[in-house]
């Protein structure tokens, strides 16, 4: 295995009665040969009977053991986990292990972070205030607000990238939240995120979905086109950046039409959504722009109840599909790659 | 080439000025041998000079001729057809080959009917009433309101079918639109029109898209699925219908979720077409339920642009794809046969 001059990876615990558990050991069965390395930050007795791991202190142990255990730096459950069956008291113990992923990261051990999906839903029965991971994370790397959500498929070719310009709200909230503000504000964060972190040896073509059918059709069936999304593209182009008009989205996303652009700002969640989760859903992984680290994780929930049938089987008869989570660790790995490359370059400039 | 015992299909003209006659002339080209046959009704100077053409006076006499020659049903332009430039005088004689298709399907002398793009812009200016195509057959064939638009991909394993229950208005206006008497509507038609025209073996599974995101995750993102959603499903299953759960959307269409279910019920326009589009939209086909006859179109529109551009270029070089336009023709004959033999089915019931 090809040890790169970079810290390992680190990867969170995520809810211990969820897949996490068992697509983490899957990953480490399928890539503890080839890398990328990552250290992983929960409770061993998740994991100690599927696969060896070794308790480490540090994550730069983890790369001097990977091929042979899975490297764990240990944090302890408060109550026993039960697939499928999530427990608010392990709550902190979940949110320990995303704070430290994130520390370790921000202070260079870790080269990059992978996160393991999270209940929403049990956290905030514990009191967590936000609305998922990218938030909390933006706030403890100390750019509230700042963050923005990409999903990505590099299985396809050219790889699709899109951006959600509204979140998990509803549907006619979302349609609320357009502005003209908000769109210039992710369309700079991906655009220079792209720059940054993906390596791309050109200027980043920006795609901006429309919002409504047709894109509108000059008015006939909305106006939000004209009225919202336009004005921000012209200030965008002002700024030089390579920007489409507002374009009918259910074109917007064929063989042909993905030739045409790097990366598409969409409207709302599952115009976002439905197309990679179509062409690729197995290899999607969602990516945290905005941030001063790389962060990734599978594109894919807690799958409670899978977890719960899972753990009716034996091992290597489970059902938890783990190529999304291996998929987010390449693309970690790829990543913190590039942004070492450009930060150096940057820095050369600068000097 | 088989003759099968029904009529010729009819084709219209569409919009003289879009690609209709260019993707008219390759449909012939790559069907004559092999059918299904088809009588053209539109201006015979649109097409003379590309393709052998004869003029007929029945849709029968089609039959006859349909391997040497596209028969045509001749009518007569306004004004010369500039591509690219559509104009308003030849409006009438757009509507006029969609008028006579109309009759002589629901007559019997032609076992379906094919529609080429026309321009609504156009239309309108001439003082066409209807918002598109469907609801002008829906009032010719006497049943205004219940027009159903289905789009299908056959060339999917298993076919993706799906219907938007909102349509051609902005996605503001869509939610208002969301009743959960208009999903009993739509989803009575869609089912019905599954049993009398797909010939489906098994009774028809529909699946319901949530609107919002994670279908709403509870009420945490919007209600509809609550309160308008759900209800309409509990009604339908009370009629014995196999209908989802709303489910989220973004999920919906890989190809594991799309062995579930033989067709989808959306909320709105773009949520049915991006799947569709992006995972086959050269072969995907409109199809309207909820007529006496059987109709279905290219999913595409009128291309002004790119007519232009092929007027510039020599016959073969042109860039019009005809293959929505023949997966129209394919899909018009299977769904005919399928119809006539359930309606044989249904009627030796009642005798």
């Amino acid at each position: 295995m090809l040890t790169p001059p970079f810290p390992p990876l680190v990867l969170t615990q995520g809810d211990p009665s969820s897949i996490a558990p068992e697509i983490t050991v899957k990953a480490w069965q399928n890539l503890h040969h080839s890398g990328p390395v990552f250290v992983w930050i929960g409770d061993p007795t998740l994991l100690a009977s599927s696969i060896p791991i070794q308790l480490v202190e540090t994550i730069e142990e983890g790369k001097r053991i990977f091929t042979q255990a899975l490297p764990v730096l240990p944090i302890s459950l408060m109550a026993p986990a039960i697939a499928g069956q999530p427990c608010v008291d392990n709550a902190a113990c979940v949110l320990e292990s995303i704070y430290l992923a994130t520390t370790l990261t921000l202070n260079g051990h870790a080269c990059a972070m992978v996160t393991n999906p999270i209940s929403k839903d049990i956290l905030h029965r514990a009191g967590f205030q936000h609305p998922g991971h990218t938030s909390y994370l933006a706030e403890l790397c100390h750019v509230p607000g700042q963050e923005v959500m990409m999903l990505v498929s590099s299985f396809l070719h050219p790889p699709l990238r899109v951006v959600p310009l509204t979140e998990h709200v509803s549907l006619r909230k979302a349609i609320d939240q357009i502005t003209p503000e908000l769109i210039i504000l992710k369309a700079r964060a991906v655009i220079h995120g792209l720059i940054r972190d993906f390596g791309l040896s050109h200027t980043p073509r920006l795609a901006i979905a429309a919002l409504n059918p047709h894109a509108g059709e000059n008015g006939l069936m909305g106006d939000e086109e004209q009225t919202i999304i336009s004005p921000a593209i012209e200030r965008l182009r002002s700024e030089g950046f390579i920007i489409s008009d507002p374009l009918p989205a259910d074109t917007l996303f064929t063989q042909e039409a993905r030739q045409l652009y790097d990366v598409v700002l969409c409207m709302y969640h599952d115009q976002a959504l439905i197309p990679i989760k179509t062409l690729d859903m197995a290899h999607s992984v969602n990516v945290t722009l905005g941030l001063p680290i790389i962060r990734t994780s599978p594109d894919h929930g807690t799958a409670f109840s899978l977890a719960r049938e899972s753990a009716k089987k034996n091992v290597g008869q489970s059902q938890a599909d783990s190529r999304s989570l291996e998929a987010a660790l390449h693309l970690a790995a790829q990543l913190s790659c590039h942004k070492a490359t450009s930060t150096r370059y940057y820095s050369s400039l600068k000097s």
